[in-house]
């Protein structure tokens, strides 16, 4: 098998560098493409930008064969070109699993345990022991996760761990590890319109864009707490802003939007009973050595038989 | 054996009034003390107000026997007096580990995910993925609980669930539930100054008066959170407010403050960097029910054989 060219686009160290190198890969640096080595003889591309895969793309007799991409979600990607051309896309599903679940828990705990008013009777200087605004706790109430792969697996976990009872929507209602229940997104029920807490993680796609709307927020009974972890497109802006201004919606954990960076005058910014974090929940700290360390065992199998190890994703599904 | 008479200082619902008069007791409401019963004949007292318990151990030939306190602090009874003339006391210890527990992993959630931060640009209109403040994770840190009982177990029990290293203090540095380590208050040493979160649910005794203050938070490398549920005095206030404003300690969450309600012009109310919640952490929804079960099984084996259950008070320990 002749040597692959291993085009690295997303950043990585010299310590991850020497691990790629080690499997006997060429590691092309993104100052070497076009000069060293042409776009057409780029393999495999690890991390992806729009403008340096269009090229290769475009490239006459590109031997594009494989693209990894460092997020989990891949609505950005040009899927369908992918699919046509027989190029594979694996991605970083899984990586941020645990810095998203653990925001989502830290939202609905502060929600839960009313941390939201304390902090803003401690800015009026209010001691308010005596009100009726006790704290909930977490198995007071029923949660509904948007999203069954690695991340709602961890929030559902997580939610166990303190009680809580967790209840899955996905594409076909099977069952997934850490659920009390799953249920088809087809056919939804009062399962779900009788959450308290509602947390979307699904991958944007045609069948999600705009999921969560007018129509659907209606249906629930009593929603405390609607959170976003997902995309952005995944909710319709207004049937969230109009929810919380009506009541319909108690409150609301916001990490993606339709707009990022969210404009200085979005309605988001005032909007009550809502926090709002900078699209910053699946921010890691070791982001890099993570990343390749999810890439590496797909980089091992990949040279030897062609497969992936974890991590591909179906280019008809779009996750 | 005679009947026992029955006082009740707390109140309760009717369907606990019930429960308790099934065992036998003669139930006698706080309207008829002095009128259809004399001070001196109240065997057992349902919850503990100082002028009440005050008459009874005054009354002449006072026949009680068992005070159960509706807390698990009962610093503020006369336990030397109880001690003296072998009043039994029980204490409500373990009936607030779950709404307590669920506090403590909230405000370490907002501080550890950078909820302050996030709300603190939200204020300000301000979208800021891209600076150096990166969320961290449950399981980077390190955890040191003053306090192994069912608060600190707790506690513990969900740090683990996050992936957290929980070390416990307590008197002797025996082991105690979901504890990767224990140490005891007597010899501290390095696995505790080199703690990231440190967590006080101590009971305050003559022994923890003070305990937190500023020789020994000195001690302490880099202490990311100081959160305090247990007893306002066992933290020397200044110490706090000095730790914060020095940077000593980066963050803290307080629920109890050695001047309860704090005045309006404390110096807590203003110190950056700081969750102030108003002693509410232990405040649960349905108060009368838990405690009316945690009463009831040790009323039934006291009228058998006058021992109780569960949570009876060390008098000489104070918990």
């Amino acid at each position: 098998m002749s040597t692959k060219n291993l085009l690295i686009v997303s950043p990585i160290k010299d310590a991850q560098r020497a691990q790629f190198a080690a499997t006997g890969v060429n590691l092309v640096e993104l100052d070497d493409l076009n000069h060293r080595v042409a776009p057409s003889a780029i393999n495999i591309m690890y991390g992806w930008k729009a403008a340096i895969g269009e090229q290769l793309l475009a490239a006459p007799q590109s031997q594009l064969e494989w693209v990894h991409a460092i997020s989990a979600g891949v609505d950005s990607l040009p899927l369908a070109t992918f699919a046509q051309r027989g190029i594979k896309l694996t991605n970083a599903a899984g990586i941020h699993a645990q810095a998203i679940s653990q925001s989502v828990l830290a939202s609905i705990l502060y929600f839960v345990r009313r941390l939201d008013i304390a902090s803003h009777n401690q800015q009026k200087q209010h001691w308010a022991h005596h009100d009726d605004q006790t704290p909930h706790v977490i198995d007071d109430f029923k949660y509904v996760i948007f999203g069954t792969g690695h991340i709602g697996q961890q929030i559902a976990r997580l939610l166990k761990s303190f009680g809580g009872y967790t209840i899955g929507v996905n594409t076909t209602g099977h069952p997934a590890e850490y659920f009390d229940d799953t249920i088809s997104i087809q056919s939804l029920d009062s399962r779900v319109w009788q959450a308290d807490v509602v947390v979307n993680v699904m991958p944007l796609t045609d069948t999600t864009h705009h999921f969560f709307n007018h129509e659907l927020f209606d249906q629930f009974a009593h929603l405390f707490l609607f959170v976003n972890v997902g995309r952005g497109p995944v909710v319709d802006s207004t049937s969230v802003i109009d929810g919380i201004n009506s009541g319909l919606i108690q409150h609301a954990a916001l990490d993606v939007f339709e707009t990022e960076p969210l404009p200085a005058d979005s309605p988001f910014w005032h909007l009550p009973n809502t926090l709002i974090t900078p699209h910053n929940t699946g921010v890691i700290t070791h982001f890099k050595k993570a990343q390749a360390a999810l890439f590496l065992p797909n980089l091992k199998q990949y040279l030897t038989d062609g497969t992936f190890k974890t991590n591909q994703v179906d280019l008809t599904k779009g996750y």
